[in-house]
């Protein structure tokens, strides 16, 4: 873009998703690995400079460690950033004060600070930032955990401070007796150890945070992580959770953390909601993330294109996403090539089946050998609502299940492995009024009423969501009987993913405006038609909102029109609701020419002579 | 993915796009043209294969039409596309024939066809695909030419059948003076020429199409492309009409134009939409295309990545928006850097503007040199609407008609240059009650109302649009006066990019029932308080809807409510104005407070102490 070039230790996925960002704005980037076929090295092709005396490429060969090959790299480019924290920090710091590099991002110093975790701690202690309690351990080993045990109670987690990630180096100590096992496991007294208070947490969550060289700070949306064997599985974004402060506080407090430290870059911050909601942080990675990869094709900005920014100190990137909803599901080696001849084809399995997938983008890192374990690839998906993502996530996690299965059994996958994981082959809908009807586990439409006795009125609303296949949940809420609940409703809707709430009431009719005045959704009111009054009551209780707080009203027990409104509203974004609704118009159009054609056909009498 | 090889002739910036895609899933690609440094290649690192007598890359140096740099293409390949029309077919029949590779899309037929243009529209013409009315033109030149116009009249188009793009090959013949100069500028006759009918199209529309080996096609919404100079400009998608089969029409043809090719690809296809609304095919690339680009961070899939699945015959993606709104501007050079040393930095000036965009994605090409007209690179932008999409442009259109006339006037570019260009110092929404306020050009929301004598009612709905920052329009539509008024206004409303409707009516109040009869859209309706029965009357025509089409009815002349529910429905899938309408609670909430404060600081009597 200005001529600037980029210099990257390591040449892995994560370097390879980066110089693909760089690429797109024609920033040249030369990576410091071992081989000429490290994933990043693929896609970025440095031809040979014929005045130089360096081979083919001008990319660096060797280790990452290698601290002349460090200066090797430095001498060649203006910035120089990391795919990976475990480096020569010291070396990076060197070059920098050498001046042969105008500049390191992340910080020499920030990679020291992060790459000890028990460090990284302390950091993050002293600013306030909450982590879980943790205790260093000294030389005296065991004696040292069992006063670590004696603050925090069993089980605790006992951790290598450096070179642990994707759970290795951690180990779970449940009592006195896994003590040895333990010390023994993590290096018998090699590696420097610290031991932190067991976090009995609810859900993983991520934040993505970008921060230029100025300071200025922007997080991505937070994201909830399913972790599988200590690996990142799966990535869901944005996090939903019934406290609307959770996700927001999520990102507060990875924004603060990040602000703590020094130089550019992006970083990722993983924590631990807790059953009270509160949030601790786990671990902050200094670097694009695997729970970020999500941002390739659901952000405005991709966590890589972000990191580019950062350390070039050019403007930072909108962080917002533009779609509604998003899923990553990693690709993980399922069995070393040498055991395993299927091991890649096994692998890949779920690939092949995510071409068939709306909204799904799969990502081959072009590793060369397949081990267990090891991230061969990942797949986002994206959709218009949460539903629709897990609906469209599903058929790729069957055949995950499926391939891993086939591994375990030592079986060949079958030549039509591909073709029975589809979307049409998942299960839709059932037809008999299961639970799943109407406790749907991603509802876009909530349908509510204060009492069962409304059922019968309010019953037709959910048959027309069935219909056009709109997931929804419906419940019973009252204003006058259960306030907190009804408060709790209204304010978590949102958050919890809902559009679109329906509320029917008689009488009084108060619901359908209270729940209007807790939430920023649209709320549709249905007058529920009472033994006296023939409903006015209701529909005058409804409609007649003050100023500020509106309540769509339809007509008196037309609970159907009620539906097909939120249906409408959904079809406001969703061209597939509206493509929808188009149609069943249509359909209300024709049946009523049928009749038109039997009148003419019949007589005006048709009816009677039936 | 699956082990193949795909060949590619030509290595420019279509070529670069669809390494980029090829990349992500693995898929090895080897490039023929000229020289090590062409756009696709700098992505692309082909190791030096050791067992190989070859140099230092797999691809192949040299030009695309040379038959022996294709045969050694094809030797090293399993698949063979192309990123540009123009080349020997002839030679790629040839190894196809020979086995040299197992495929060749799209077909060597099929490109011989579309290189011709006279050929290309005689075969749409047998396949009844509408076209413009054309004529041979033979070895008499310009007697021939004279024969055409008598049968087209003046102007008429005048084309080069070959080696045609851009503009380049075409000359508009305004009368019979101009007949010599043509066949002059158009090669004298040495190249074989066409006449065609002039076509006074209202807008040109293009639409992207992947085949299949088997010819399943799908295609990509419409777009609007914006010419200057005969080159592409702007895209715009989708495209927006009055007419909603206009968009669906152009979708059909394209369809239809491309099931008529056998073999597999994208194609371009590009329209003219005629002022009475019908559609005919201009011309037609057997490739990914320029009005493509927006695929990228618009579509669940590429254009490029359903090339690519098309030739290797995978399964199709989908071709649909993931967002509602997107936008392209292509970056052409602006002079020549041997006229103008800082010819790449004012090409490049909207893409350092992007930067401060969000939304916005920028593609560099990394050309070599910068000629004026040369593709350098495009930018994308996407949002949540239309208005979003064209206010982020605004500012890259601004700074490109600053680098213009900087190179016009062969002045330097100013040191603050990028950062005279940002979203906020566009103008935002003028106070007064201007023509912008009710007639935005990308509305979202329209209000309409039966006479002026609503407007009293029916403004303050429009004040708090404005107040939210909500693109609208106002007018007046009539049920009972001009009912094909509100049928037109009803039926094109979603095909505009509206998103509600807000209807207010008094009396017997048939317009927003009539309205939400004929759109999918929500309608929201405002009884008006007539003379007589205090809006009874309108409350209960408004509301009381038969099943089957919903009103969303709000208190009787309560438009702020009416203008309120419209934001909380362009909530429930924009979190921007999610966000808007929670501040907006917060703020009625702590208004209230303040009052309960100043009661019991003044006494119950401060209202009449005042």
């Amino acid at each position: 873009m200005d001529g600037r070039t980029v210099g990257v230790l390591g040449a892995g996925q994560l370097g390879r998703m980066f110089v693909e960002a760089a690429s797109r704005l024609n920033v040249k980037v030369l990576l410091l690995d071992s081989g000429t076929v490290s994933p990043a090295k693929q896609i970025n092709y440095q031809p040979h400079d014929p005045s130089s005396s360096t081979s083919i490429s001008q990319h660096v060969d060797g280790s990452f460690s290698d601290p002349d090959k460090i200066i090797e790299l430095a001498k060649r480019v203006d910035v120089l950033t990391v795919e990976i924290e475990h480096v020569d920090a010291m070396q990076l710091q060197r070059v920098l004060d050498q001046g042969l590099v105008k500049a390191v991002h992340p910080l020499p110093s920030t990679i020291l600070v992060i790459q000890d975790k028990y460090e990284q701690k302390i950091h993050l202690q002293l600013h306030n930032i909450p982590v879980a309690d943790f205790l260093p351990i000294d030389d005296s080993l065991a004696a040292s955990v069992q006063t670590a045990a004696e603050h925090f109670g069993y089980p605790l987690m006992l951790k290598s401070r450096t070179q642990a990630y994707d759970g290795k180096g951690n180990y779970v100590v449940k009592s006195e007796g896994d003590i040895s096992a333990a010390v023994q496991a993590l290096g018998g007294g090699k590696r420097k150890l610290y031991a932190e208070r067991w976090a009995p947490f609810v859900k993983e969550v991520a934040v993505m945070v970008v921060r230029s060289a100025s300071g200025i700070v922007r997080s991505y949306p937070a994201v909830e992580t399913i972790h599988k064997d200590n690996i990142c599985h799966t990535v869901f974004a944005p996090l939903r959770h019934s406290d609307a402060n959770v996700p927001e506080q999520a990102r507060a407090i990875a924004e603060m953390a990040v602000a703590t430290f020094g130089g550019a870059g992006i970083f990722g911050v993983e924590m631990f909601l807790m059953p009270d909601g509160a949030l601790i942080i786990n671990e902050i990675a200094p670097r694009p993330h695997n729970s970020g990869h999500y941002t390739i094709e659901a952000c405005e900005t991709s966590q890589y294109e972000n990191h580019l920014r950062a350390i070039l100190d050019l403007p930072l990137g909108s962080t917002a996403l533009k779609v509604p909803s998003a899923a990553m599901l990693n690709l993980l080696g399922l069995a070393d090539l040498e055991k395993d001849a299927e091991a890649l084809k096994k692998t890949y399995l779920p690939a092949h089946v995510s071409l068939g997938i709306p909204g799904a983008t799969t990502h081959l890192y072009g590793k060369a050998g397949c081990r267990k374990g090891r991230k061969m690839g990942h797949i986002t998906i994206v959709g218009q609502s949460d539903a629709e993502v897990a609906q469209r996530l599903l058929p790729l996690q069957r055949s995950l299940d499926f391939a891993t299965q086939a591994v375990e059994s030592n079986r060949p996958l079958p030549s039509d492995a591909v073709a029975r994981f589809s979307l049409s082959s998942t299960p839709g809908p059932a037809t008999s009024k299961s639970a799943a009807d109407f406790k749907h586990a991603h509802p876009l439409v909530g349908i509510i009423m204060g009492s069962d006795s409304d059922l019968p009125v309010m019953l037709p609303a959910a048959e027309i969501l069935k219909k056009f296949n709109v997931p929804f949940e419906l419940t019973i809420v009252s204003a006058h009987r259960t306030p907190d609940r009804m408060r709790e409703y209204a304010r978590s809707a949102p958050a919890r993913g809902l559009r679109v709430v329906i509320a029917g009431a008689g009488g009084a009719a108060h619901l359908p405006g209270m729940v209007a005045a807790q939430t920023a959704l649209p709320v549709i009111g249905v007058p529920v038609k009472g033994s006296t009054l023939d409903g006015v009551d209701s529909l005058h209780s409804i409609v007649q909102m003050p100023r500020g707080i509106p309540v769509a009203t339809v007509a008196i027990n037309n609970s159907t029109n009620a539906a097909l409104l939120a249906i409408r509203i959904l079809a406001a974004s969703d061209p597939k609701y509206l493509a929808a609704m188009q149609q069943y118009m249509d359909d209300m159009e024709n049946e009523v020419l049928v009749k038109v054609e039997k009148l003419s056909e019949l007589g005006w009498d048709y009816l009677s002579r039936k």
